[in-house]
């Protein structure tokens, strides 16, 4: 017999969480539409010489990949994957957003603001918590070298998180010209950023001994590494010009973070974090995270990443993201029991299978919708007390006997 | 420089189309959630055995599979697909529910009806109007073994098409059974009924004759082929008695009609349709179309398929479903013109990036969301009557200039 379990690393949704996902989804896309962001969509493939071109990072490792069709292969022990294969499923909504962005500019607005919800997919050894398909929701402004695209998308994910009843999150943020800066200045050569940022990423895990015994082991020095410490552990917002010279990044920073505070009316916090990296290797300014409670995870994230459409279209366009992660919204919320109200009004109909005219009990069916009720027809069984037992639930309001009931009874 | 378009016989959905999708996916699920149906998803991707194990007929040429991951492959010359992938992309979603079903079913209720709304995969050779990634609306009963769950589905679909604005449409129906019965009492042996039916399916193309031709140049005897036409040409819902000896099945399919046709209040029609024969190989029962207007393709199809669930389950568990292809309703509608209407109130908040606080456009900005409208902020450009007439995209109600105007204006 064949299993039937959903493939390795994911998983089927039942009812009760799909409800639970649809409406949140509605409400993400509600106010993204409010705040004038349009959505747009892109095939789940790509091509796989777009996915394996791309600053990816670790996601390039976790590729899906799909077999060529209707060619001959070449099956020698050498073959490569891109001799086998020719497309890719996506790792993130940001890739597909600048391809499409090149594709379309001509019939696109500028900016252009862009909604996209939707699947990514990553071949990740499987853990509790972590799916090989998950949904993402990202709001993108395309065209935009201010920081008042930064604002926009903050004030925007932050509303939309405060709609779906989380509040009291705290939005990181961090820029990545500055931690160049700070890198090179401690003695570190341009090309070993990029390992030091790897290392700097983990300090929320293994805390600064760890980092810094860390880098000692890759063979730094320790005067280079002891430098960059004393930085990581002392800056902040009120001393920036202490530790760095560049006074664009530095403007950038003071003005997002100052302009959210007052959006945020003390509903949720923005803070410098400086031993925030974000792992993709495209982001080139600011870059944020939010992160919510006990969690140890963040709940959505995002940066700017000037040079990526420049790719296909050979002039770099300005570019900024900030993406939710819908999993995390959704198992924090199922956790939380936040979202543990019945919001539709549903009913079940049931009816005589022996003795019902079909066209009559729809029309009865018809007549409680009119009124706002979702209606179940059921066929009634001889054993009709245990029926009704086993449909008691939670899920319905009542139920209703075709010909015999004028009012909704109760379970 | 790497290409901007999307894989071959993919594309990208730009903002307009994405708002009609949006709301035709919303009225869909809303008519069917009324109908007492639940939404329920599975991921994109199967195991390949499932996939391959499934009475899937043509669509198993068209699977897009995905390599192996992170294991030594076998790249001899004799390698298979099986040897090189593991898992694949679904081709439909009645596949995904019976594994869906079979997997969960302890916590589902009896009867289950099911909402799937998702995009299915094909390698079809790409041609105008055909898609290797298109959306799917599906409504399954299962558990259900009376045409009570055919009538509820055929009701339910036709509830959504009309919501959407499609009238005057014609629901065709056919049993497979009585197809079988006729094709052997014409003197066919039981193995050769779907090469039989693969011929009849071209009905509506090529004519009796063109079916005929085929038939006899298969090799079938004059006799046999003059008999089946005969039928096939003759029979309708009144003389069904003299073809067919299927008590059951001629009392199913007369009952779906008359009952059926009382619901659609002449809104739109339902037929017997003897040359109706539908691809999939898994149908056991009724089985129909929807035809409408000009358009020479089915805009929803589905039938009965009782054998399925059992392949996982041992225990035959009988079930039904009803599928709308979202793009075919798209294309008419977009072509129609039947949804050019502007739904949405949209205006643009100009502020001039200067002098302006982003703090308070944004206060500004939220002033007219909570009036209802949807304010997609812009910063001035200096030529700000040039800038105007390019935001002139019918997609706005006019604009705003922060600071200013304390009316919208109109382009």
């Amino acid at each position: 017999m064949i299993s039937s379990k959903p493939v390795r690393g994911t998983r089927d949704i039942l009812p009760e969480e799909m409800k639970i996902r649809d409406r949140l989804e509605q409400q993400i896309l509600a106010v993204y539409r409010s705040h004038g962001f349009s959505r747009i969509e892109t095939p789940v493939m790509e091509n796989l010489e777009l996915l394996l071109g791309s600053d990816g990072g670790e996601n390039l490792k976790m590729l899906f990949t799909i077999l060529k069709r209707g060619e001959k292969l070449d099956l020698s022990q050498e073959a490569s994957v891109t001799d086998l294969c020719d497309m890719g499923l996506r790792f993130d909504l940001t890739l597909p957003l600048s391809r499409f962005y090149s594709n379309n500019q001509e019939v696109l607005e500028t900016p252009f603001k862009a909604i996209q919800i939707g699947n990514v997919f990553r071949a990740e050894r499987p853990q509790k918590g972590r799916f090989r398909a998950f949904k993402q929701c990202d709001i993108d402004i395309i065209g935009d070298p201010t920081v008042s695209a930064e604002i926009e998308l903050m004030d925007t994910t932050a509303k939309a998180l405060l709609a779906m009843g989380f509040a009291g999150f705290t939005i990181k943020v961090n820029h990545r010209q500055l931690l160049s800066e700070v890198i090179i200045n401690a003695g570190f050569a341009a090309d070993q950023v990029g390992t030091v940022c790897i290392a700097l990423d983990k300090m929320d895990k293994i805390g600064v001994a760890g980092v810094t015994g860390e880098l000692l082991e890759k063979g730094h020095d320790q005067e280079k590494v002891d430098k960059l410490m004393a930085c990581v552990t002392g800056i902040s917002l009120d001393n920036l010009e202490r530790w760095v010279e560049d006074a664009v990044a530095v403007g950038q920073l003071n003005e997002v973070i100052n302009t959210v505070k007052i959006l945020a009316k003390e509903q949720f916090d923005v803070v410098f974090d400086f031993s925030l990296i974000r792992g993709m290797g495209y982001y080139t300014g600011l870059i944020f995270e939010v992160s919510y409670g006990p969690y140890g995870y963040s709940i959505a994230g995002g940066g700017r990443y000037d040079n990526m459409i420049g790719k296909y279209n050979k002039v770099s366009v300005p570019a900024v993201g900030f993406s939710i992660g819908f999993e995390r919204i959704i198992t924090i919320l199922m956790e939380e029991q936040k979202d543990a109200r019945q919001v539709d009004s549903a009913i079940i109909l049931f009816y005589d299978p022996q003795s019902s005219n079909m066209a009559e009990v729809i029309g009865e069916g018809d007549r409680w919708r009119i009124k706002g009720y979702q209606v179940n027809l059921v066929a009634m069984k001889k054993k009709f007390g245990k029926q009704i037992a086993a449909w008691d639930n939670g899920q319905y309001e009542g139920f209703v006997v075709f010909g015999r009931d004028e009012a909704i009874k109760n379970f």
